[in-house]
Parts: structure tokens; C-alpha cells; sequence
């Protein structure tokens, strides 16, 4: 199963006056890291916009643990994998260790979104092609 | 029911290259609308985080569903209310509005926490007051 | 003279362990004051992007001057003023105020950007429409 | 002189609708290169605020100049100096390279601050200690 691997440094504006990272940031980590999961697939995601028409891959549900905080200074893990192909959407599970602790653990469902070709205003879900699911060695449902 | 009600214009530097709203936001929004829930209640965040010698009330678990997205220019509306108080955590429930249909729900459990009086470095979950929880016209569990 | 003023309540997440405001939020919120007099003045940065087929006003040079910290829960003040129109750059400066007094000045030489026709992958200046700077009471340079 | 030199990776939530990174990412980047610059010489800003007792070096002035955009995809490069130290101040450069090429430069004065012994909700510059200077190869002022 593929698996992105990111090392993130936590620095002085990730974090809020406890002096631990301001929710948020996990979310915009989150996000870097699927993107990062494509990369590790094959397909960067400015490339895979482009060479798919599509517009991008936004969240339609997510949801996450916080079990230790993290403090300004310290260095953390985020590993993340894709769970499932459905037929527009897919699933990453993220997992962010600090000092080898599990102290994140998140859910992301995506979904494969393009332009409406009768109004491109408007946003719409399209089928994930078969060669992207290859990629990951995973079928599709 | 004590609720606390936001408005926010989407801003250009809110929103990503598909032009619609940065999912992080919505969690930076919804930490924001749990403070405005606080202040609603008498106890601004700043004064209640002095009074009550806490050093903030961090998250432990969050979810959201993403239903239709928000674009650069709209105004929308976030919806804010305490649906449990615990002994030590409670949880918000945020509904954002766009034109006036749903555009995303969130829930957060939050944990009342200061410093452990063993060992300062590390952080710790109170009872919350029951005189916190009076003034949302709930009891505790 | 047109002027945008803009009120800002500094939230938790805005600050860092100092207690006080991340810098890069005050130019955040210079970025939202200038779309805000472009409001002001009649031109939504949303609709006037697709009105003048824009891609944006991006930044070529900003600077400001930080005289006092805002702290969370502080209620602060943006005024933003357009100083001058060139042929295709305009100077905004933005005036933060916090209890009465000026905190933050900035200013900032922002472009008015198309695409290049030959590339459109490019980003290129254009004549800014006498018609806009005429809705701000000046004249082109 | 010492330097600090950091990659970062273009993401897609650093961009705006225009594709290209939205500025006060910048400011949030060069804040982090200050930090690594003082890790390059040996005082890791976590560590350093404890030893010496300080609250941070918040900014009191930054001026940068945008010479190129950078996109969804970029891979850059920010190298950072200290160019000077005065009593309680210090100077810092930021430049940020995009395929080789100049893309931002950037400059910070950064306050040595403590709280006021006399109030300590009150932030107050203090002289910056000689041996935090001589790990730079510069002289006090």
C-alpha cells in the first residue's frame, strides 16, 4: 500500500498562546500530505489538475483525535495512506507522531471534482479514472 | 439555548486555486465562533482563560461535513451552541450558512485544561466550574 | 478621498506563544482591506476580476512599521486608503489602530494583472481602466 | 556570516484563486527562517526564549519586494543572515530563489523583548546579551 512520509517542524506561528499548534495547521498539514500521497503515486497534483481537467480534490468530510499536543520546537510525522477508492470519492487516513507517540490521527473523504459542462460556475463530482486507483494498487469499488 | 452567530465575507486570500474557501478556515472559523459562544456567555475567552487560571480549552475530537462549497465574495453565517458540558470536556456544534442552505456542520469536543501543579511543562483537564456551565442554562453530566 | 474601515477582533488563533498578534495576519488583513476599498469604491474584487478579465492585484512590494502589540481579545481598527495610481501599480496604505492608537502601518504597490495573451500560464501587467482609478476621485499618473 | 537556508515546497493551500502563493505566506516563512538562522547558531528560538527569559523578537519592521510569483508545484529556496545587531535590535535578509532566480527578498528589525518587570503584561525591549551576537561572527554596535 502506498504511504506518504512528511517531516514537519513545528514553529513558532504554528502555535497559539498555550504554546501548543493551533488546530487548523493539522488540517493544512492534512491537506499538503494527500497532496503529497499523489505525488508519491506518480501524479504531482498540479499535474494531475491539468492533465484531468478537473478543478481539484476538495473535502466533503473529515474528522480527527488530538491524543498529545504538540509544542513549539518539536519535530513530527505525518504518514498517510489512501483506505479506499469509492466511485468519485476516496478516503486518507493521516497519522502524525511526535516523539514516536501517535498524536493525531485524522480522516479525509475527497472527492474527485471538475467543472459542470452546462454551467462552469458550478462544481461536480466526476468517476476517478481507472489508471489514478492503479496507481495505488488498489481496486476500484 | 445560548448561541453564538458569526457573520464572515469570504475573503480572495480564504480561498485556493479552485477558488473556493481553504478547508482549514472552516476549523480557524469554528475555533473562533466557540470563543464568541464564550463571550455570548459573559466569560470572553482572554478574561475566562485569566479567571479561571486555565491555559485554554483545546480540542480533543473534531468532524465536519463539507455539503456545497463557499466562494470568494459570499457571505456566510456560522451558527454556534454547546450541545453537552462533561466533567471535564463539552461539545460545539458549528453550523456555517451560505444563502441560507447549510454549507458545512462541525462538531468539536473540547477539554477545560491547565497546567499539571506536578510539572508545569505539561498540560492537564479540570472539572469544568459549575458556574461555567450555569451560565449556558445546562447542567452538568 | 475614498477610505475602507475595517474592525477585527483578535481571535486565539491569530496569536502566537507571545500572546500577541503573528505578523503575517496583519498583511492578511491589509489584503482583505484593500479588496474592501476596491468594494467601497463600487468594484467587489470578485466581480471586478471577471468584469476587467483580471487574474488579480498582486503585490509587488509591501512594508510596515509595528509600533504597538495587539493582544487576543484586543478590538482593532483597519483604515486603507489608495495614495496613488500609475499607469498599471497603485500605493495602499493601511492604518491598524488598537485602543485609539496607530499600531501597525503598512503599505503596499500592488499590480493590475492579466494574462499574458501569448502564454497564458504567465501573469502580465496591464493599463489599469482610467474608469477605476476615476471611481477612487484621482487621476492617472 | 552564518546562514540559514530552507526549502520549501509550493502547496496548494499557500496559493490564492490567481494559483500563485498568497503574500503573507511569505512573512510566515521568513518568520520560521529567523528561527532556523538562530538553530544554525546554536539557540533553537524554544530554547533561547527559556534561557534568557524572553517572550520572543517580535517584528518591529518588514519590507519585502515580490519579483516574481510562485506556484502551486514551485519548489523554492529562502536563505537567511542577520546583516546587523544594534542594542536590542537586530536586521534581518530574507531571499527567497524560484528555479534559481530571485523571486522575493525580504527584510525584517526584530526587538529583543522581554515583559516589564514592573508589569508584566507590558512587553519591553532588552539589550541583547553579547554572546548571543558573537555566535553570529558580528560585534555589538
Amino acid at each position: 500500500m502506498l504511504k506518504a512520509r512528511r517531516e514537519i517542524e513545528i514553529e513558532w506561528g504554528h502555535c497559539d498562546p498555550a504554546g501548543i499548534v493551533f488546530n487548523p495547521r493539522f488540517f493544512e498539514w492534512f491537506d499538503a500530505s494527500t497532496s503529497r500521497l499523489f505525488a508519491v503515486a506518480g501524479l504531482p497534483k498540479h499535474e494531475m489538475v491539468r492533465l484531468y481537467g478537473i478543478v481539484g480534490i476538495p473535502l466533503v468530510a473529515t474528522q480527527a483525535r488530538f491524543l498529545k499536543p504538540s509544542k513549539f520546537g518539536d519535530l513530527v510525522v505525518v504518514e498517510s495512506t489512501v483506505q479506499a477508492f469509492k466511485r468519485a470519492s476516496f478516503d486518507v487516513q493521516h497519522r502524525l507522531f511526535n516523539g514516536g507517540e501517535l498524536a493525531v490521527e485524522g480522516f479525509e473523504t475527497r472527492v474527485w471534482t471538475g467543472r459542470d459542462p452546462q454551467d462552469p460556475s458550478r462544481l461536480r463530482s466526476q468517476t476517478i479514472p481507472p489508471e489514478v486507483i492503479a496507481r495505488f494498487g488498489l481496486a476500484p469499488a
